[in-house]
């Protein structure tokens, strides 16, 4: 009845619920794995690896650039030892909370400790979904997985999420710009595969954005991913990805991939003080450069199946790592990286239950940015469709938990209580009526209707219903304000340095 | 070559990895949904409900009781209100840990906060897996469910984990204490459903664990759930339950089921407060019967669906909900026990979803007890077989976080970082082949095979590969020694109770 009358008035339209999922900061505790004393033992450690063993770099450049510095270089081997001094100058110049730029304000970043930020999977070669099945990666995946990434708040920067295999090197830069600047205006990815394609990319983004020298080197506008050669090795494009980003002022996140037993010690003390040691070295070069320059700190350390030395992830070792990685980045206070995953080769219960725990040691270990955190499977191998959507649905329930805070439910409802007698029930009371539509969180793609209606409906599984999901998301143009001209201006670009051969990745 | 000479030698097996799941503490930093103060304002508001509006008991026995301790008794209309003095001195006798005695001392249990123990899904009408499908719950299911639970050593109580429907209602309570004795030495679980049933299931169990009165009175040997019938009322069997189980030195589990918006009011406060109230009047009664009689504090509260009315768990309501509780647990001291649970249809991602998210919300509110944690579907109307299996697996990776402690994977592997160069693996090296056998998690059901092995091996998901695993495990006879003699005098005991009629439940 009274429905009725509000419907009659028109205006009146039920509440909508709206929530902020784009400023997360993380509300878990953070958990440690070893005690404070084992944690400054496993720094010290890698300090002395540093010192001792040291790293080969295989960029005469970034060797000079450490000579100068007064670290010893050993050019027969390009073997880099490192004193500590030296590393402890750079913790000290690097920056412990970073502005990141977004294309809208809104979409702007800050990363520092406490902070959280979700990324999808990222680096695939290959694309799964339930209609075309898992093939190669192309540039329409590429496409479609960016378009998806910018429609959820709570995926907060776009990441590579697969290798558009249809695209050669030399261009393929080219194409994932592209897609990045005008289907999303979150914080974009650039692959550091020398200089040429990173200073192209640069700018890209520079001149689609609209932004002058100075606007693009005064914060970040853009991120690019360095992974270490483990053991102990960083090779040419990633050093020069180093010195680039931090030439311009742009963010490195620095993320040895240390597997246990693999690339890295069996244990998760000595994994991650071989990744410690390889962050360490990979953050200084970027103080060399430009003291001051944005760098996030990153880990990405889980285990390999022994029986068959496959990496696998979502496991209890990887959990503890990151709880381990995540006390030393509180140590050296930079934000951080941390990862989820799973080495499952479809989107099922597997999949789920791996990723959901990668998380959760991700949030209990404090991590600033976890990557990963959606659509991951194979151990990277492949991104899948339905279960990016599928871990979309945990992601925003965990920034639920985050923006809840200490208001969220916090009303007592005591008149209500008072109220209903014994037997009764509380659907109709005003206490009820006046927050039913906006108290819940509202799934994304959890069917809640009972077992008898969800049959009469076809028996649907999740996974399935997220088919229907990413489907409806791409058949409408990504909320994005592109302009024209700029656009125009962006082809045109494009295709210039096309037609004039491109640049090929440096190796 | 070092492994041929040791496989001559005949007796220098690998070591094989041992892990004890039997005995967790919780190593997960408490989260809070509100701060103290709210806390402290929601105990208080729930000692004002009992003492201002009280509570409905519809057994005069139990009025009586609360009428000796100074309570206000409304003889017209059933209504209890409590003093909070009353409340307080059971709360001050309530022990604050509750030693439980198993069928094998392996099997003994502390309930106390800090403490992890863990139980499948309970309740649920029917049970379903991939050979049978969905149907009503039979003999058989409890049976077979009984054995999986008994199997897997990380299910450390026996819940009564679906209602076997071909058994007669005035029967079925020999049917369930016959599987629980003679196929399981865990703890086993007797319903409430008036003294007739109570009295004979007690009999049942001290005759057959060969007990002495003066012993099983001593400890727990058995447990029930007592849920009041929210709002604000306490019915026949369940207060009988109370009594009867304190009377006898056994434990209540005391869960108000109180679902926003449906039983309790639509805010996590608002539904943990009245929850509260109605935990502490049943706690108060177990006092009054036998100060210091052994009783757990306990909450199951979940949101539903505002558009259907449905009850839904694994959401953000839930997980606060949770926490809270937990926080009032830590208030009164007492043991307790939270559930996760899901609602999805299936055992698809959804529900694995929504299940671990449930259970990360009752590890981080610091749960003693977490039932529901494997196997739940349909919020509770069936109890999934392969869902079991699953959800067992991230059970699995829990407790594998709880017993490494400091140590697990704390030796930092210096002399392999050093001995391997850059650009080697850690594969081989002394450090590695130490531990390779026994450092990390084997895991149950998740495949680490990669996507061309796994498809050549046809393709299996998850929850088909826990079908198998199931049928394995009930292919063998479950590992409980049973004196012959003493499993014929309880089925002597069950034939001569049968053919006199039984025992009708009280309501």
């Amino acid at each position: 009845m009274r429905q009725g009358r509000k419907s009659r008035r028109g205006g009146d339209t039920p509440p909508k619920r709206t929530v902020n999922y784009r400023d997360l900061r993380n509300p878990f505790p953070p958990m440690a794995a070893f005690s404070e004393d084992h944690i400054t033992a496993m720094h010290n450690a890698a300090l002395s690896v540093l010192e001792t063993h040291g790293v080969k770099i295989l960029l005469p450049e970034a060797r000079m650039l450490f000579k100068a510095a007064g670290a010893i270089i050993d050019e027969s081997t390009d073997m880099v030892t490192i004193g500590r001094e030296i590393v402890q100058a750079a913790l000290d110049t690097a920056p412990k909370s970073i502005p990141v730029a977004g294309g809208a304000p809104h979409r702007d970043l800050t990363l520092e400790l406490g902070m959280l930020v979700f990324q999808p999977g990222a680096g695939a070669p290959h694309a799964t979904d339930l209609i075309k099945g898992r093939r190669p990666a192309t540039n329409q995946d590429f496409r479609d997985l960016t378009c998806l990434t910018q429609h959820f708040d709570v995926l907060h920067m776009v990441p590579p999420l697969v290798e558009p295999q249809d695209i050669p090197m030399h261009l393929r830069h080219y194409a994932t710009m592209e897609a990045q600047l005008t289907l999303s205006d979150k914080v974009p990815f650039i692959f550091s595969r020398g200089t040429p394609q990173v200073e192209q990319s640069f700018e890209m983004l520079r001149d689609f954005r609209g932004l002058s020298d100075a606007s693009f080197a005064a914060q970040p506008h853009c991120y690019t991913i360095i992974n270490t050669n483990s053991p102990r090795q960083i090779d040419i494009p990633m050093a020069q990805g180093l010195i680039d980003f931090a030439k311009a002022g742009q963010m490195s996140i620095v993320t040895p991939f240390t597997l246990m037993g693999a690339m890295a010690p069996i244990t998760v003390a000595g994994a991650i003080t071989l990744s410690h040691a390889e962050a360490l070295a990979a953050i200084t070069l970027t103080q060399l450069v430009a003291p001051g320059a944005p760098v996030c700190y990153g880990t990405f350390t889980s285990n390999v199946d022994m029986k068959s030395g496959a990496p696998v992830f979502g496991t209890p070792e990887h959990f503890r790592a990151s709880l381990a990685a995540g006390q030393l980045a509180r140590l050296i206070g930079l934000p951080w990286r941390s990862a989820s995953g799973s080495a499952a080769n479809l989107g099922d219960v597997q999949a789920a239950n791996e990723t959901q725990f990668g998380t959760w040691g991700c949030l209990m270990a404090g991590a600033t940015v976890i990557i990963h955190a959606a659509g991951w499977l194979e151990g990277g191998l492949t991104v899948g469709y339905e279960k990016l959507i599928t871990d979309i649905e945990v992601l925003q329930m965990i920034a639920e938990l985050c923006v809840a805070g200490e208001e969220g439910g916090s009303d007592l409802g005591l008149d209500a209580i008072a109220d209903v007698q014994p037997g009764g029930h509380f659907f109709g009371t005003p206490h009820t009526m006046a927050r039913y539509q906006t108290e819940f969180y509202e799934p994304l793609v959890a069917d809640y209707a009972n077992f008898g209606t969800w049959a009469e409906r076809g028996s649907v599984d999740a996974t399935t219903r997220a088919t229907g999901l990413w489907q409806n998301i791409l058949a409408t143009p990504p909320d994005v304000p592109v302009n024209d001209a700029r656009r125009g201006a962006l082809q045109d670009y494009i295709a210039k340095a096309t037609a004039t051969g491109g640049a090929a990745p440096v190796s």
